[in-house]
Formats: C-alpha cells, sequence, structure tokens
C-alpha cells in the first residue's frame, strides 16, 4: 500500500476540491504501477463531480491517464519499468464473460470496473487520474506509440476511442461521406480521424469562428445549419453522421441529411427526451444508434492510428489547481479543444 | 396491347370500388406476361386508396400478386410459359446505379417504380394486382417454388420481404434472442421466419386470445405488456425486435428490453412523432432501424426460405367483390392473418 497525492472533490461545488493523500494498493502479480505525467478533463468527470452529493463520498475524478512505468507484477509481460502507457476509463472486467472474450470489456456481464468513483471487485471505490500514481491491472494498460506525446495522448483515452470506435464499427474509409455535428473536444478528434480514414468530412457547427480550425482538423467542408432550408439544401448528402454535441437537436432535420442506409450516431448524450419522426428514416433505411467508448484492444489500435496518422487532440494544458476554473469553462463550452492536466503540478 | 378487367378505386371512400378494364402494354424482348390468381391485400394497399383524392386518378392496387406466366419476350431466359410466378412491390428500375447492382432496387437513384399507383419511366401510371393479367419486366419476377401455395405466396411478397429482409440483415440465427411486436398480417410471418432460422421467439402481443396461435407460429413465449413493471421483468431479454404495428409505442420501455448491442427494428410505420431517452440506448449501445422491404435477389431467397422451411402466411381467402368489406376490416384489426383476392372472381 503506498499513499500518493491527489486531487480529491468532497462536494458538487467545483470549490471543494482541495489536495489530499490517497492509497494505492500494493502491488498484485498482474499489476503495473504507472507515475501519471497527465491527466485529460472530460465532461464525464464533471458529470460525476455534480453528482457527489448522492453519492456521499469524495471522489477523485480523471479518466484520461497517461504517464511512465514505475514497477510491474510477477507475471506482467507487457509491460516494463520506464514504459509509456495509458488508463482509460475502465481498470478491469471479469475477462471471462462473452463480451470480455469479444474485446468489448465495457459490456462486461460482471460490471467493468471505471477507473474512478466506482466499486472495483473488492468494493473498494476506486480513485481516477488527478493523482501522482496509479495500480492497474496489466490488460487495461495501454501502449503510447513513441512518437505520441504524453500529454496529447492522454485525452484519445476517452474522446478518442469514443469517436473512432463508432467511425470503425460503420466503416467510414475511403469514399464515405461523413459529418460530425458540433467541434468541440470530441468533435475535433472525430474530423480527424475520419479524415484520415479517408472519408469526405463536413462540420455541421454552429460559430462561424471554427471555419478555419475545422479546415485545418481535414474537413472539406463547414455548414452553419439554422433554417430548415439550409437542412434541405445538404439532404441525403452523408452515409454517416457523428453526433458530438450534448444537447437535444432536431432530429427530422438531421435524419434528413442521411443517404440510403445512412447511420446517425449519438456520442453526445443528453437526458432531454429526443422527439423523431420514423418516415424521415424509413424511405432511406436510416438507422439511430450510440456509441459507447470502446474496448482494449480497440483502444490500443485507435492510439496506433492517431500515432501513425498524426491525430492530435488540441489542448489547453493547466495545472492542478486550475481545475475548478477549468470545470466552469468546459461547461461554457470555452475550451480550446480539451483541457489536460499536467501532474507535476501536483507535487 | 391488351385489355383486361380490373378492380379500380375512384375515390377514398372504399364503396367506390367497381369493376373496370384496363390496358396491358404489348409484350417487349424482356418482358413477361403473367395471369394473375391471387393478390393480397395490404396495409399500403388502403393507406394510397385513402390518398386518392389528392392523387385526382383512379387506383388499382394490390402488390402481392401471384399467377402463371402466359407469355415471355423474346430474350426472356428465366422464366417460361406455364411457370409458378409472383411479383411484389415493384416492377423496374434503372438496373445501372450502386442499389440496382448491388441488388437494393427499392432505393434506385433513377426512382424505383411501384407496381401500381407510380408513373413508370414512360409516364404512364402503373395499375396492380386486382387485374387479370400483368406484363413486368423478368428482373422483377420471382420464381414460385413448387411446394409453395400461390394463394399462400402472395402475401410473401410483401409482408414476406418485409420481415425476412432485416431479420437476415441483422443476422438472427441461432442463439438470436427476438421479440416481435404485434401478432398481425407482418407479425405472424415474422415469428415463423425468426423461429425458423434458429431464434428463441417471445411475442409481445396485447390480446390473450392470440397466445396460441403465437406457440403455432414457432414462438416461445407470449407476453401481454402493460405497467412499466412488465417491461422492466423483461430488461435486456432481447437481441432484436421486430416491431411490426403501426402504433405510437413507450420507445422508453421497449429500448429498455434490449441487451448490449440490441437492435429496434421498425416495420410497422406511422406519422406521429417519436419519443425517446438516448439514455436508454446508451449503456447498452442499442440501435434504432427500420427495414424497407427488400430487392429482388432478397426476395427470391425468402421465397426459396419459406418454401424450405414450411412458413406460410395464414391467409382468409375473398372474392374481388368483398375487397370494401375486407379494407374496412383490415383497418378494424379483424383479418385472420392477412387477406388474399381469388382473383378467378374477376371474370
Amino acid at each position: 500500500m503506498e499513499k500518493v497525492k491527489a486531487l480529491v472533490a468532497d462536494h458538487s461545488a467545483f470549490d471543494s476540491f482541495h489536495h489530499t493523500v490517497i492509497t494505492r494498493r500494493s502491488l498484485r502479480a498482474d499489476d503495473v504501477a504507472i507515475d501519471i505525467k497527465y491527466c485529460g478533463i472530460c465532461h464525464s468527470d464533471i458529470a460525476q463531480v455534480e453528482m457527489i452529493d448522492s453519492f456521499q463520498h469524495p471522489v477523485v475524478p480523471g479518466h484520461e491517464i497517461t504517464g511512465i512505468v514505475s514497477a510491474v507484477g510477477a507475471n506482467v509481460k507487457d509491460h516494463k519499468v520506464g514504459d509509456r502507457v495509458g488508463v482509460g476509463c475502465f481498470v478491469d472486467s471479469c475477462g471471462k464473460c462473452k463480451y470480455c472474450k469479444a474485446g468489448q470489456e465495457q459490456f462486461c456481464e460482471k460490471g467493468v470496473v471505471a477507473v474512478f468513483n466506482a466499486p472495483d471487485y473488492e468494493g473498494n471505490i476506486t480513485a481516477g487520474g488527478y493523482s501522482q500514481s496509479l495500480v492497474v491491472k496489466d490488460h487495461f494498460v495501454l501502449d503510447i506509440p513513441d512518437n505520441l506525446d504524453l500529454a496529447d495522448a492522454s485525452p484519445l483515452l476517452c474522446a478518442g476511442i469514443t469517436t473512432y470506435n463508432p467511425l470503425k464499427r460503420y466503416g467510414v474509409g475511403k469514399g464515405s461521406k461523413v459529418a460530425v455535428v458540433g467541434l468541440g473536444g470530441l468533435g475535433h478528434i472525430a474530423v480527424q480521424f475520419a479524415s484520415k480514414m479517408g472519408a469526405e468530412v463536413t462540420v455541421l457547427g454552429h460559430s462561424e469562428s471554427k471555419r478555419n480550425e475545422a479546415n485545418q482538423f481535414g474537413a472539406t467542408s463547414y455548414e452553419i445549419l439554422k433554417s430548415d432550408q439550409d437542412f434541405d439544401k445538404l439532404a441525403g448528402k452523408f452515409d454517416f453522421i457523428l453526433n458530438t454535441v450534448a444537447v437535444k437537436l432536431n432530429l427530422d432535420n438531421y435524419l434528413k441529411l442521411l443517404n440510403v442506409n445512412g447511420i446517425f450516431c449519438f456520442v453526445g448524450l443528453t437526458a432531454e427526451e429526443q422527439e423523431f419522426n420514423i418516415l424521415n428514416m424509413f424511405n432511406k433505411q436510416a438507422t439511430m444508434t450510440v456509441s459507447n467508448v470502446g474496448g482494449i484492444a480497440m483502444t490500443q489500435e485507435m492510439l496506433n492510428f492517431a500515432a501513425e496518422n498524426d491525430v492530435r487532440p488540441m489542448i489547453e494544458m493547466i495545472g492542478i489547481d486550475d481545475v475548478p476554473e477549468a470545470y466552469q469553462r468546459v461547461i461554457d463550452s470555452d475550451v480550446h479543444y480539451r483541457f489536460v492536466i499536467d501532474m507535476s503540478t501536483l507535487d
């Protein structure tokens, strides 16, 4: 057991964040210990902190973690001290059910163990990446390719896999006509992935100010859709639409944009009830679906793809004490495009 | 050009049906002429008749047509006089676009020509199967296998392919857990197909009176879901739900019934706006989709499958003058389970 520094929130108010000391478990035979160098900030960190008052326990967030291996257990073969590694959304699963065997650990029948704020299989609440170090079962440790910066890599561990997985699952590639709704933390990575997969990518944005960056990320066009007529002009243009925004949309208008057998995929989530007319799906045999992160093997594939194809999140580096302000800026959509915490500032 | 007897509706009121004489085109080199023996009645016949007043022209419905080949054009190789054949929802497409080449003629880029009440490529409005004979391009003529009764085969040409296609498209087979919502014209065929494909089939019905027949069609269970608790009891039980009812459902309840990567597919349509909460799709990575009939090759495959696996619609045979009453009974859900017109009664 090792005591390590961490940043913890006691209440849902962001000013309840304070430095603390947590305990990491002693290294087991199949464990890897990691000195954390960077940790990204994701909407879902914030959502968890906002719910602390109902959890009735403090939370150490962070699920976009990169660092250097500091120790390995006796049975670990895939990693060694000094390796550049990452840990994403989850840190354990049963390893035996059909989903684990199929590389979809996120759907483990025993229940996947989230990297933070979730009971592990011993009943202890996990503590995430806003901390100095982490001890994780080998299987859940990703290799960060040499030419991928550790800071750049961290948002890929959630935002990256969240967008890469559905693009792969639905066969986006050369010739695909893809639209990405929203150019934010998820969207700016989705555009790069889809473009590097060979697709023709259109960003459906809401602010003229992002047009140039959309093009830099690989989009061939940028459209601001306001009126029904704006949508009608793009009717039938897209094979795949990835919705990265977490607000209720006029789905009937977006469904019109799909081509035959087209797919509208949500990765931006909202609890608001959505509405649509099935007749807007019927003639084109359209599909609506969602994507829920991705398994470990797919996450490694995503990291390798990012390294090989120069996919890089655009990040704002912050210190650990900037977290409360950063949370508010994420809520205000005032981040360009993803915050990453330099964990050396925790010392 | 040949003059043939037909039943036509002049107005949306069903009592406007009357006998008439229509003209069928002279046989072209790639045409097949068919003496019509049976024609099924489908909801979409009725929907078209109900819209006649806005079309401002009379309609000869019918798109579930079976009969005997009476003549073939010079270039026809696949059919000969005396063959038992069928014609379904469409009678022409460009044959050149990517959808036609992929066997998805229903999405032809030039526009598929519906078998009735649609302009063909010469601009003439097509007349359907409520008539003595039909002249159709060879490619759109299906073979009815020897051991499939011509009357039984007719509902398969729309209701059959409408349900078979999505089951095949989404890989329903041995081990699949399938629910069919509604046991009517579509549902009673869907249950048979899914069961014969090896799936475990549950019917989600609303009337106790259909329980026994559901089992005869191959369902292993029959559930009547009323309260939220009824739905909760079946949460996560199904890989694939085929919705055959044309009313607005409580989608959030139905989405709960899906397992990981589960699919909810609409073939029953309503113009009413549907509502759902994306969070009910997210954890299980669920999908909502629709299915729009099926191409010619898939329709032939479906007929062969039905013949080989003893899939038989349960039909009520009627005479041509019973059509107005039958339409009203379909609207009242008082059909057991599909009407088929004996076209010899037109003479």
